[in-house]
């Protein structure tokens, strides 16, 4: 009998009502001759909640300790998940991460899975019963209580999957799927049937904000189908899959906008070997998080310019840093650009295509709006422009690749 | 180094500022020279918003999955707990009843302690820990969560101190400790300073609330003292311990009231072997709890009469029952009366005077109070009244045994 794995996430799970939903969609995959795995998150604001609580005691809480607490959140879900399949009439248990064996390392509060132990798990939907796991948190060797950190119980849904040979991870959520752009800033944003692991690895590593990264990577890497779909339509959604001929048929999928980011270009320093890690060695030491970086060598071959983006709430600290290269150098500066939106083109179609750039830069020219900066991967072409200039961008861009439903 | 377990309630750590005022008694007891362990309960009104969204889902929640929900509770605790004494710059660590290895039978709800794993805790211990952990939950050998039920947390309180061989444990609660009477009624009754293991049990299955007798009787098993104290002052409670010759010397510890109360009587039952059982088989294959029991034996020796009392809210399904008797033996009938109280005095010095009864009997009859039925145990003589009559008796009892401060 094939695996499905289902996750509900915080808004999927957030009443009594949502709890039914959730509860009759893995009954439906029961009868329809699944086993059936439920990852489930913690209710709506549980997680703020609790938060709050931490932070009427302490202004510092120890990460292990915040993990403690935060676990509850998930183990309230599961039982009551568990208890409404029940009232529908149907078998269900609700295991913690202790309990499927789900160990992590000890990094409290952003912890990554090491193993599965699926055999209770197994014994379990072999008996006919739906198993209601809690997402988010495992326990270390030391049976500690971890927590998995951003995207936790997505993460805990696929590694499930993969752990199972499920059929399918099917990631319950409060929109109908992956769009061509966010629907919110592009009303004509396409919904997409299917898109191939990598391209939705950039898509979220620029923002769109339906799944982690981490949790695609994990799929990716054990080829585990992704349904990303809503809780409250029959709709299908996006398939997140490997890459088929007729995904390659696309040039683009979708466009992006990263907004509010920062540059900081260092002009005039000596071209020699490590001159960038006088800049980039103290910028990781602070973990200031840093995203495109672009060198150029000036005419003459003396001097380099060293720009790099990071968002705008590290800018300030990124300044300070920036601060104190120049003084080293005779005739070394810097310039500070804020308010900044990356516009980003994804799709494995572009790797066989050319003209993909042309076409968005064409697009950014028609409607006058200045390229701060380009950037390009294999997948993935993104552009620098003027905050003012953003939404604009992505409208016309989106449009010009032909992606408007 | 002496061990202290230290238990709080979930009045002890109903906010932020009573979790502090419960980490600092936790420090300063380090600091006098004890290894700490705090048993916590959940935070005040916890419990009951558990139940409560387990109601919107189901009216029959799982027993298993009411566990799951509810052990959240005391993992909040704890985790918050730990983070306050973090605050005051001391070492804590917060472990869950599956950490410390408390195995319990699967009795959901209503578990049994089995064992306890005491390894973790002293290794903590050992390095300048304070351990905190979460009462009234364990696991059970298929690592599922169990509760504890009633007085959960005052039972792994107790069982922690039993199994680290603990100097004391010390109950923290909202009273200053346990009284000769219930202070709401007798505004005289006196702190006791002792009391026996065998006289509390007796006042606690006798409804005085301060701690449950499971817990009582564990400690009384394993001769741990037990410190009833409160949360919110200095002073020092009230010490359950083994008896002394100090406390032989008092008759009468203390006295208490079970208000309402119901009896039901059969009169002209045959006698003959095995008629109690055609009562009492069917009372106890409907989980009616039967209080007193008295058989008395007719002039002549025909028949008996057969009374029983039991709590008010199950008077009626007992009486029920009792109707369907009558009819199968000729001449035999019933009597119900509702509306009676029990008012106990409870004293080990029972054993060894003589007059108890007869004090309490001749207080009763100055008051012109009736006594509708006396049963009597070692350390405890019970009479029924009227529950019109209920406080008066007990005002003059509690008195007429010297006990008013």
């Amino acid at each position: 009998m094939p695996i499905l794995v289902q996750k509900f996430g915080g808004t999927s799970v957030a009443d009594a009502y949502r709890i039914h939903l959730a509860a009759r969609r893995a009954v439906r995959a029961l009868l329809d001759g699944n086993q059936v795995v439920m990852v489930v998150s913690a209710m709506g604001h549980t997680t703020d909640h609790l938060v709050g609580l931490a932070r009427q005691v302490t202004r510092r809480p120890s990460k292990r300790e915040m993990d403690m607490l935060l676990a509850t959140g998930e183990q309230v879900s599961i039982a009551l998940v568990a208890m409404a399949i029940h009232e529908a009439g149907y078998d269900a248990i609700s295991l913690t991460g202790a309990q499927i064996g789900l160990l992590t390392d000890s990094r409290h509060t952003e912890a990554h899975i090491q193993t599965i132990n699926t055999e209770r798990i197994r014994r379990q939907l072999d008996q006919g019963r739906i198993v209601i796991v809690a997402g988010f948190q495992g326990v270390d060797p030391d049976f500690n209580i971890t927590t998995l950190g951003r995207g936790g119980s997505d993460t805990t849904a696929v590694a499930l999957a993969a752990a199972l040979g499920a059929a399918a991870c099917e990631i319950y959520t409060d929109v109908p799927g992956v769009y061509s752009a966010d629907p919110r800033t592009v009303p004509r944003a396409r919904k997409l049937d299917q898109i191939g692991y990598d391209e939705m690895l950039e898509l979220a590593a620029l923002g769109a904000g339906v799944m982690h990264p981490r949790s695609i990577e994990l799929g990716m890497n054990f080829s585990v189908p992704i349904h990303v779909r809503s809780s409250f339509s029959e709709e299908p959604g996006t398939m997140i899959m490997s890459e088929t001929r007729g995904l390659e048929e696309i040039v683009v999928r979708g466009c992006t906008l990263k907004p509010d980011i920062g540059r900081v270009t260092l002009i005039g320093l000596p071209n020699e070997p490590g001159i960038e890690n006088t800049l980039f060695e103290p910028l990781a030491r602070r973990h200031i998080i840093v995203d495109d970086i672009i060198q150029l060598v000036a005419p003459g071959g003396q001097t380099v310019s060293l720009s790099f983006t990071v968002s705008g709430s590290e800018l300030g600290e990124a300044q300070a840093l920036a601060e104190t290269i120049p003084g080293r150098y005779a005739g070394a500066h810097f310039e500070i650009q804020k308010d900044l939106a990356k516009l980003s083109a994804v799709g494995a179609g572009m790797r066989s295509h050319s003209g993909v750039a042309a076409t968005m830069f064409a697009a950014l020219a028609a409607e006058r709006i200045n390229i701060e900066n380009i950037s390009t991967s294999e997948i993935v072409i993104s552009v620098l422009v003027r905050a003012a200039d953003a939404e604009r961008a992505l409208l016309t861009v989106h449009r010009a690749f032909g992606l408007e439903a």
